[in-house]
C-alpha cells in the first residue's frame, strides 16, 4: 500500500482550532487536509493509499494522524468534512502510555511522536522512500515510484527541517521533484498518484 | 491567458448556501471552489489565468462566476475563504439588464447566462478549447495544450450535458484526458498545469 507523509511543522496536534478558521488558527492544518483528498480520492472512489499527517504545533505536539484509505468509511472531499473528521481524532487522549497507533475508529488512528512514529509504523519493510523538494529529480525518470510499497515525504509551506531529513536520508530517502514548478503539497500528490496511475496502466 | 470554465450543473448561482455544509446546500460548489485554487494558486504565488464557474443550480440560474488569478487580490487556498468570496459575489443582484460580466472587485465578476456568456466573454480570438474528458486522447500527446489563449472545460461530478457538449462542438472543442484513472476535477486541472508547466520549461 503507498502511503504519504506529510510534515505540518505548525500544524496543530490538537483539537484546539476553529472550523471557522482553520488556516487561522490550525498552523495551517488545513494544508494537509487537502492532502488528504488528493491522496484518497478519486472521482467515486476511495484509493487504498495510507496518509500520515505530523503534527508538530500546539502544547499536545508532536503526534501523527493515520488515515487508511479502503478501510476508513465516509471519507468526503471536502474540508469542512476533513477538518470535523481531524478535529474528532485529536480530541482524543493520546497521551496514554501505549506506544505505536492507537486505533480511533477502523482507518483512523492517532499516535504520539513524530517521523519516529511514522518509521516505527513502517517497519523495516524495506519501503522505498521519496523526499518531494524543489529542484531534485524529475519524477518521469524515476521508475520505481509505482512501487506498491512507496512512501512519500511532504513538507507543507514550511518543508522540512534538517532533524526530519536526516531520519530520512538514513533510511535511504531518495529526493524527487514533480515539475518545474513549486507546487501546494496537495498539487504534487495529484501529479505523483497521476505518473503511477500512467505506469500501472502501461503494458 | 490560459482560461478554466468548470461547468457546475447543478451548483448554486445564487448565495443561499451554508458555509457550515456547502457540500449539501450548493449543489456542490465546493467542486468548483476547490478548481479555483488549483487553477490559480502556487506554492507562494498566483498564477495569471482566468476560471470560469458556470452554476446551472437555483433559482438565479444560469450564471458564471469569473476569477482573474494576478488581478483578484487575497485569493487564499482554504475552501472556506473561497466559499465566503463565491457568497458574497453571489449575493450581487446580477439580474441587471447589462449583458455580459459585470466586475464585482477587480478580477471578479458575474454575468448572467450559461456557457454562452463564457463563450461570448471568450470573443473570437480563436482561442484552442478542449473538454476533459474520459477515454479521450492523452494530454501528453496534444502539444497544443502549452497554447497561452488554451481554454479547458471541465465538468464537475455530473460532467457536461449534451446541449453544452454541442455549443463546444461548434467552436472545435478538442476531448482530451489527463490520464487513465477519473480524477476529480481540481485534480485534472493540477494534472494539465504540470503539463503545461514541462511544456514551457523545455528548450
Amino acid at each position: 500500500m503507498r502511503r504519504f507523509v506529510v510534515i505540518g511543522r505548525d500544524a496543530s496536534a490538537s483539537d484546539d482550532f476553529l472550523l471557522e478558521d482553520v488556516p487561522g488558527t490550525s498552523g495551517r492544518l488545513d494544508v494537509g487536509l487537502r492532502c488528504v483528498r488528493a491522496a484518497l480520492l478519486v472521482s467515486h472512489g476511495v484509493r487504498a493509499a495510507t496518509v500520515y499527517l505530523v503534527l508538530g504545533g500546539g502544547p499536545r505536539a508532536p503526534r501523527v494522524l493515520r488515515i487508511q484509505g479502503g478501510v476508513i468509511r465516509f471519507v468526503r472531499p471536502d474540508e469542512r468534512s476533513l477538518a470535523i473528521l481531524a478535529k474528532k481524532a485529536l480530541a482524543r487522549d493520546a497521551d496514554s502510555r501505549a506506544a505505536g497507533f492507537v486505533e480511533i475508529r477502523p482507518g483512523l488512528a492517532i499516535a504520539r511522536g513524530g517521523v519516529d512514529a511514522v518509521l516505527d509504523d513502517l517497519g523495516h519493510g524495506g519501503h522505498p522512500l521519496y523526499l518531494l523538494e524543489e529542484g531534485a529529480g524529475d519524477v518521469r525518470d524515476v521508475p520505481e515510484i509505482a512501487s506498491p510499497d512507496a512512501v512519500f515525504v511532504l513538507g507543507d509551506h514550511l518543508g522540512f527541517d534538517d532533524p526530519d531529513r536526516q531520519r530520512f536520508a538514513a533510511r535511504g530517502a531518495r529526493s524527487i521533484s514533480v515539475g518545474p514548478t513549486s507546487l501546494h503539497a496537495e498539487d504534487a500528490i495529484t501529479v505523483l498518484w497521476n505518473e503511477i496511475d500512467r505506469r500501472e496502466q502501461r503494458p
